[in-house]
């Protein structure tokens, strides 16, 4: 997995139905490089998240054969 | 997922069978990089595009087992 | 796989369903990336650790369908 | 996928025995990095080309399980 | 593919089961990276070797499910 933090969201009208339905963050991670996740926590600018990419990512829709290959699946405790 | 801009497109009439065909675009990702990615879309150069990779972007071609690892899933709302 | 030496270790109390229990520890590689990795085997701070990634890290979990993208697979000897 | 241009070809008469015969090129690709990738339409030194990577590109082998991970997929038009 | 000359080799006698008994050997890539990968050939350091990753490297274990994800399938000829 890679770690981050949320920069901000992205909107995609023009999209493939298989997308599925949901926040795709644009997040910084560390190192300095970019992606953009799914996100199925309600994660907020801002926030650390934990990423997992690729087709592990993919297999977190169940009945559905979603093109998305970075999902968030924790977001980091800070204090 | 990662986030770019369309900067071409590129033909390539030797090719090998498993290869669909629909566009193969360049794009520059966020921080630099370059891939070629299938355009189910229609997108065109300068458009803000958003690319899932792998065997995900694999999976979108349902009857055939086709060799594309880069397939852009949605246009990013610019406004 | 690549190696790296564990930096640290990060907590997610929000976290999706489909993460195992255990520790994720953060891991600088050689060259200087950073990745989060799950780690079986209860490595520490400073230990040096090989690490899998991808979908055959995610086949280390035999009844679930974990949304694991990079495992501790053993620590380096340093002697 | 990936474009880049082929830089030479590599000899590996050691070799485990899923790696099928066919020439092996080495890929100066877009940015700089550098891939081995399997050819199997005839490509020459100097000739752009377009890889796919992973398990998508193993897949184009159909009755054995190759490990191939990066494959020519087409001869990029130049004029 | 990715090629590379082997700098050391690396044991860790604290591994999870899943680890095949084999060498793991250090690379160094062409580009500058590190990659630690399972040698079936029997490489000694300073070769150089061709490398295969992820899920296709993993298929290399006909029986068992490893946790290695990157093989090394071919020694380049020197010559």
């Amino acid at each position: 997995m890679i770690a981050g933090r949320v920069i901000g969201r992205i909107w995609a009208t023009k999209r493939i139905d298989q997308l599925p339905q949901g926040a795709l963050l644009e997040v910084e991670t560390d190192g300095g490089g970019r992606l953009v996740a799914f996100d199925p926590l309600g994660c907020g600018e801002g926030e650390r998240v934990v990423i997992s990419q690729g087709s592990t990512a993919a297999g977190y829709f169940e009945d559905i054969k979603a093109q998305v290959d970075a999902l968030i699946i924790g977001s980091i405790d800070e204090n």
